[in-house]
């Protein structure tokens, strides 16, 4: 293998994979990454045996290779060096790397060891839109669970159900549920949690389409010369759609930077008792009050004028109810909710495309 | 204690103060602030026995009065309150806070149990320009050791010698000095590295003076309205002025930002050998050469064109040298040495008043 790249695409290319590659893994060629050259083009490559990450950059190949080396050493050599052009020569399994006044050897281990991800064949595919795509994964992905014990929940839900492409995660504290687009293949693949973080660090500003390839057992997906593969999570989806009340005997829409204020400023005093806080809808004053006690540190209430409709009030974890609130769009935010032991549901006014459901306490 | 307080003020006094305050301490009160009012203006104070921070604001005091209140809390209340006043109405031991649509109830602890610091009774004492001082902490205070079993090493010395006076820290594997300003008292004082870093937090950068109060025992720092008390540490500092080369068999003029680039770069593959490179000067060459082996993962070498006078080469620790690097002044450093077994002398060839020693590695 010998080519030269310019450090800049070399840097990028192995920014956007590396991080896959887990030093803690007790395969130890999974913390590096994968070098390969084909048609004037590096492919660098890096899995974790669950997501793997692939990305084509332009090159100048003067001859045909492949090496796997460490990938946090390379990533942050790399990024260190000077501008310009990188020139990089095989040698057995040592890889030269020269650069203006830097010369370097990194030893690296045979390619044919590094672990190859089965190929999607005969599967369908859908066309997103990257920015919206991205946007509606932020909104979501957050709520999934980080508890292995029921691996449904640590997956985000993309489910083309009545004409509509859904995007849903959900701990069983809280569930978020975003419409991406129109669809009507009325498939539904059920993708790890943090396959989607990754992706969201793949898709950068300028990304315009992401292509969805699938089959029973894996996911594809192709941002411009980047490919992130990643296992689907099998087993039964909750069905949370009955969740999620139609209608409420308590609703309320507020100004969503002084509800955050204001929930936050009670989060404080909610420390002892796990994030708990009591909010109350008062349509008589027209206001939301939030309140909180300690009974160690002391209590706090905090109020912000609403537009009421009926009067209640529900126990809350802050933390979720915050989460939520930093996810939804506009300047306004509706609540509603059906007495103390049933969800709250929280969305914009304007945007009806994103819900949010937030799981009571029993107080 | 009764009193009405800008939400600026109270907030920056109790951000400046509650660091101080730790909820590690076996002593559950020192996990609180104190509040007490007097002539108009409120102190707000904290301590860890090791060091105590006191800072006084203005207030419209109607009544007066003391308690200790969480300190934590107190600072993130605070902060997140509205702009504008605030009320503070002491029942008891409970603070009741009220700011707008913010109605608080902080339970607190009697102030007669909150420890107090001896106060200094003829002391010398120092004037200093605040600004000046500062630059000169920070470029020293890093060198300080944390290792408590030898407690010298863990202070910064300000020592008044032969007309100036200078502040010196070492851990014995670097050493800074840096003269702060004329001074003829000939006095020396031993600070805890700790309390120079919390002091180096209170001196924003509109501080014009900072008086330094001190005896035996203790040393007390204002700026404006804010004082710091800090235990002294008692024992005697090394002689270090005789580890200070006066002469150099290789000396190397190089551009400061060259000179960290090459030698960051070649810290990613030193890891395995704690972090050791070798620096050569090629007088020949007229260039500096930073090199390092790592038997697992490679081998690197970055050069950077310099003045040179003589050659040789020193092995460091490239963690050491990179901190010092960034703690020097100017585009240029000036680095000088004496064979592999003697201490490598940094310093700015423009501003004299700073040198940093790093001490070398067996290789």
């Amino acid at each position: 293998m010998d080519f030269q790249i310019t450090q800049e695409n070399f840097s990028k290319a192995l920014g956007n994979v590396a991080r896959v590659a887990s030093g803690r893994s007790t395969l130890p060629i999974l913390s590096n990454v994968l070098i390969t050259t084909k048609d004037n083009r590096v492919c660098i490559a890096a899995t974790n045996l669950d997501i793997a990450i692939r990305q084509f950059v332009g090159a100048k190949v003067e001859k045909d290779g492949s090496l796997t080396i460490p990938a946090r050493l390379a990533q942050e050599f790399v990024s260190n060096l000077p501008e310009g052009n990188v020139s990089i020569k095989q040698e057995d399994h040592k890889l030269h790397i020269d650069s203006g006044s830097y010369t370097s050897v990194i030893n690296g281990t045979p390619a044919d060891e590094f672990p190859v991800m089965p190929a999607i064949k005969d599967g369908n595919s859908w066309k997103l839109n990257a920015q919206e795509f991205k946007k509606a994964l932020q909104q979501v992905v957050f709520a999934a669970s980080t508890d292995e014990t029921r691996p449904v929940l640590t997956g985000a839900l993309f489910a083309s159900v009545g004409g509509n492409l859904y995007v849903v995660a959900t701990d069983s504290y809280r569930l978020a549920e975003k419409i991406v687009t129109k669809n009507t293949t009325k498939d539904s693949l059920l993708i790890p949690a943090t396959a989607v973080s990754e992706l969201l660090r793949i898709i950068d500003d300028t990304a315009e389409e992401v292509t969805v390839l699938y089959d029973d057992q894996q996911v594809l997906f192709t941002i411009g010369d980047t490919e992130l593969v990643a296992r689907l999570i099998e087993g039964q989806y909750p069905d949370y759609k009955k969740l999620i009340p139609k209608t409420f005997d308590v609703q309320a829409t507020v100004e969503k930077a002084e509800l955050v204020n204001i929930v936050k400023v009670s989060s404080l005093f909610a420390r002892e008792s796990a994030g708990s806080i009591t909010l109350s809808v008062d349509q008589k004053a027209g206001e939301i009050r939030v309140r909180s006690v300690a009974s160690q540190v002391g209590e706090n209430t905090a109020s912000a004028s609403a537009d009421t409709q009926g009067s209640g009030e529900i126990t809350l974890n802050s933390r979720y109810l915050l989460d939520c609130l930093s996810a939804i769009e506009g300047e306004k935010v509706q609540i509603g909710f059906n007495g103390k032991l049933q969800p709250l549901v929280v969305c914009s006014p304007k945007h009806k495309d994103y819900i949010h459901i937030v799981m009571p306490l029993k107080s």
